[in-house]
């Protein structure tokens, strides 16, 4: 009946597996482990190596249909971090109905001229349909749709033309947010948060108007497929562990996260850990003001805004080992993210 | 009687001076600017010619006692503007006692080997307690000393050791520390913040617990001397523009803004700037969770506390334009910082 | 009849106008100057205010119709420099035919929609052509076409795009690029170095084999228009200072260099200035051997290539002080670039 | 006896172990390698997680007393590849006596007040004496003594504070050139380059005039003792692969590599590997010039060094897969650097 509970730990570094004890005192083994997603303190960016270290580190750990997706980046006062999201089925199970379920899965590998364009989308929404429908799920009790995906580098390039292709860029930064985007897209869809013509639309980054509320996807070098967490609140199970959420409309929308916050608070609920996309608005500005994001050479803009972002929700929270992802294309609307919230409550 | 008025403006870059057309339609002449502050968009380090630009930009307008604060760093959500300070004695004087009022000075140049010693704290001193006196202002009275000072070079360093001293520091980017700190040390004298034996601990960096609450360091390879501004509220002012301050605990110390922002609330105010200093924790923790802004060598650890107390600033109060400055040696607490806020009342 | 001298200097910053002393000892005045050429200490990409700073400093020095050329980034060994290249007509005419000579010219303003596009590489055709005709010389005469061209920010990006048209891209480092590709094709076209519909083919990116053996661009923001030098050797000009080029295949080239010094002892000339081009080899490998110039998300590539090429050319020379700008699309083979040098012959 | 073979493979990533291939092809397994010496891609400062990485992944594959170095930093055009130095012993002996041999040896783990200080740098003398005279060389012949040794993260540093010592440094990547220095200087003691006493007034960073001609040093995080190889010509021993080195006196020397090469090529010898450190000029300035390492706040100053000396030798060389390792404190004169080069002899 897959319901969930979550373990949030504080990690010395991406080769850091001292969760397991925290594990295993909750009375879980590593068996139970669903998906582990983390932030990892690299760059964030195409040549991160502290995602590789992390997923070489917990590839022997985990049992082979638990994803594991780490996020690059802790700019400003995030904080690198472990969250164990396990099996909780077989645990006492207090609390009312509508409590926190998931489901993971994987796509196939995408080849590199598929990257960012209708075949990546197209698998991934079909693993988001089959974990939603497994999970028995609506399309509005579905909090988050987490999805780790892969980039290019300059050898995916060069193979890919070798292979007579052409990638959707040659420009290993921006295959990220293409492939970010195929993802967002391929949830959106799966969730009928927009129509095929529409996502088709903002796949060629034509600036069709759409966007998955509850997509968090995260590009890597660490793996060629999409692995994907879908994590809803089920009115089918009982727990104290739930989970909701919001849409940030920008980089600074503080009223996003309170309003949040608040209906956490209505239910008596504790926030256990919050999941947050960041980005740097497209337009150059936030509520008529400039910003510097995308003309600083020196700092990639994802990381720009995850040390903002970061900063308001470690802030409104009390708590900088918050998730927070950068880079948001339709994962929110331009310049904002999706906000995912897990809480707890007591009864 | 030191009555001022505060202009804030969007820049399109360093070299932009259309805010002066913003002072004119407020009544207001080049003459009349008694302080630039402005935050630019450079990396707010060593080799920032952002802050050397507006300078040089700048010099030619405003009058000779003037003075110039240019801040680098504009990270994350952070907008480049300007704040004009401007002698408002003449213009008309509603609204109670209470009223914001500042004053100028320069400390003489500080040598080389003088930077980050007590001789650079001194002169700080003395030009803070002059302008406090001047202003006729108790210590607590005063809501902010904004000060500019120099930093090291490459060559500074060179030309030191051949006039057979040793600098504080042979490293350009620790140099602006140790500038921020005897300044701010400087100002917690004249302020009576500490005592003399604390400030000189503080100096040699041996971490004695003191700082000053209302300090604010900037550190420049754009000038020799430190220009500092007191600003305050005078009980013999009437007026409707305001200043107070907080000190922030920690760089996700949301309490210590919404409490300022409560106060003037309270008074019926509206918040017309913030001036927030930002550094990163030595102790390399926030509230017991690592941050990694200390070992990250391709992003400077003031650069991700501007980018993270920015976030949290601007999203509570909706404005991305705030003045936030990175390295806050003994201006706050360790990992903190002084905030003030600059209000308009309406009665 | 064009002779020129050119004056090399170090610069203690952008804003340093030192070179003026070095400049009037040699017998020359500032209305003499016919090209500052420098380079400057930023990062050479999009926001580098040391070019603007130093674009700000010598806007009143020169007189109209000199054109001044700031290439940003100093990686490596490379030392910020100003080269004068001066008017030499009146001066003493030692020497042999086949003199330095150069001509300078600008382009209008490009507009945002036009740069990296058919407009721009036309506009800067026919500026060629004209300071090529004006000089007398043939192509195979003219050693070095150097252009300042433009950049495209966000302000820009989102002017554009407010007046109905979108420009080549919206990634504001990239628009660097497509800005010295058009740069370069226009010269390649002015010099007859390839044909119109190469120069169209490889102007929208479809890796044309086409390049111009003597083009150097350089992007910034602190210009609207493109800026040209011509330098050839007229035979028909007696002279001392002459100049030769040749072609770095790939970034570690050792092999060009090191004839075209021998041809110049061979004169008997002592070289006085080098000018290269230097870029991230497009495919990710340099002999076979991969390189991580394009998957670096913490320096931009052509930092990389600027650092490696002027550590190279500056060990060969004996002197750190050498011209090396970043992105050399069209300016040399892919990965490669064009070399230039001045070197003075005494008899 | 100790004869040693080096083979170099290209590496597609830090957890690549292709180069297993190679070495079973070349008649060796994974028991004979002595000492894996790898470029790899990271910022080669604190935070590079790609030597980590390649630590974790090279851990189980060599034996219990092989010793692994990763150099992190591939800026420029270097490539990132791998050394492997394999025990050659028991495989055919032609060539002449003066063959290369190498030992391994390791440290007691330093403690973090011992790093930068007396007690690693006599550590390290300990075991590069115990390594020398285990392969009965005197000091002459050794022509590499290549030193892993551990940094200081935050952490470190408040576990040190906290157990009532005082590290050499708080800043973790000054404690990085602290370690380089102690070992450097373990090894100048070691083969009699210098005196204790001024081995002690360099460890204090005095400027003592004083340094390894062969050491190389390289700091991580991914170790908590020194790891140490020497390297040197056995007159005992016969082979066909050899060393030798030189000292670059500053960072565009390229007369020092020309000059060793010509010693190879005198030999009739082809190089295999050559290894190089490069640091920033303390003095900022190379031959008079400016350099502005020191004074970039955005790149680490050894990221500049080793693009430009990589620049100079890759293309001295032709070869870009060298191995050129950041921050030279001690080894070779301020500026310069130790440069080895291994070469085979066909006869």
């Amino acid at each position: 009946m897959a319901r969930v509970d979550v373990l949030k730990v504080a990690t010395a570094g991406p080769n850091d597996l001292g969760s397991l004890k925290v594990l295993a005192r909750a009375g879980y083994t590593a068996a139970d482990i669903l998906a582990v997603v983390s932030k990892t303190e690299g760059n964030g960016c195409v040549n991160d190596f502290s995602r590789t270290l992390a997923d070489a580190t917990w590839a022997d750990v985990v049992s082979a249909d638990a994803i594991t997706v780490f996020s690059g980046g802790t700019e400003g006062v995030l904080s690198p971090h472990v969250n164990l999201i396990v099996r909780a089925e077989h645990h006492p199970a207090a609390g009312r109905p509508g409590a926190a379920v998931a489901a993971t899965g994987s796509t196939r590998p995408i080849a590199a001229h598929e990257l960012g364009r209708a075949p990546q989308m197209d698998l991934v929404r079909a693993t988001t349909e089959a974990l939603v429908a497994r999970l028995g799920l609506r399309p509005d009790e579905v909090h988050l749709a987490l999805v780790k995906c892969p980039l290019l580098t300059s050898a995916d390039v060069a193979a890919c033309r070798a292979s007579g292709n052409e990638p959707v860029t040659t420009d290993t930064i921006a295959s990220m947010g293409r492939s970010r985007a195929a993802a967002a897209l391929g949830v959106a869809l799966a969730l009928g948060e927009c129509t095929e013509s529409e996502a088709g639309a903002a796949l060629a980054m034509e600036g069709a108007d759409v966007y998955s509320s509850v997509a968090s996807a995260s590009s890597g070098a660490e793996l060629a497929n999409c692995k994907i967490m879908v994590l809803g609140s089920s009115p089918r199970v009982h727990g104290t562990l739930r989970a909701a959420h919001q849409v940030m409309r920008d980089a600074i929308d503080a009223e996003a996260v309170t309003s949040l916050l608040a209906q956490v608070r209505a239910e008596g609920g504790v926030v256990v850990q919050a999941f947050a996309k960041a980005g740097p608005d497209p337009r150059g500005q936030i509520r008529g003001w400039r910003h510097t994001m995308l003309t600083d050479s020196d700092i990639s803009a994802t990381r720009h805004a995850r040390a903002a972002v970061g900063g308001l929700l470690a802030g409104l929270l009390g708590d900088p080992a918050v998730y927070v992802s950068g880079g948001a294309e339709y994962q929110g609307p331009p310049g904002g993210g999706s906000l995912t919230v897990m809480y707890r409550i007591h009864e």
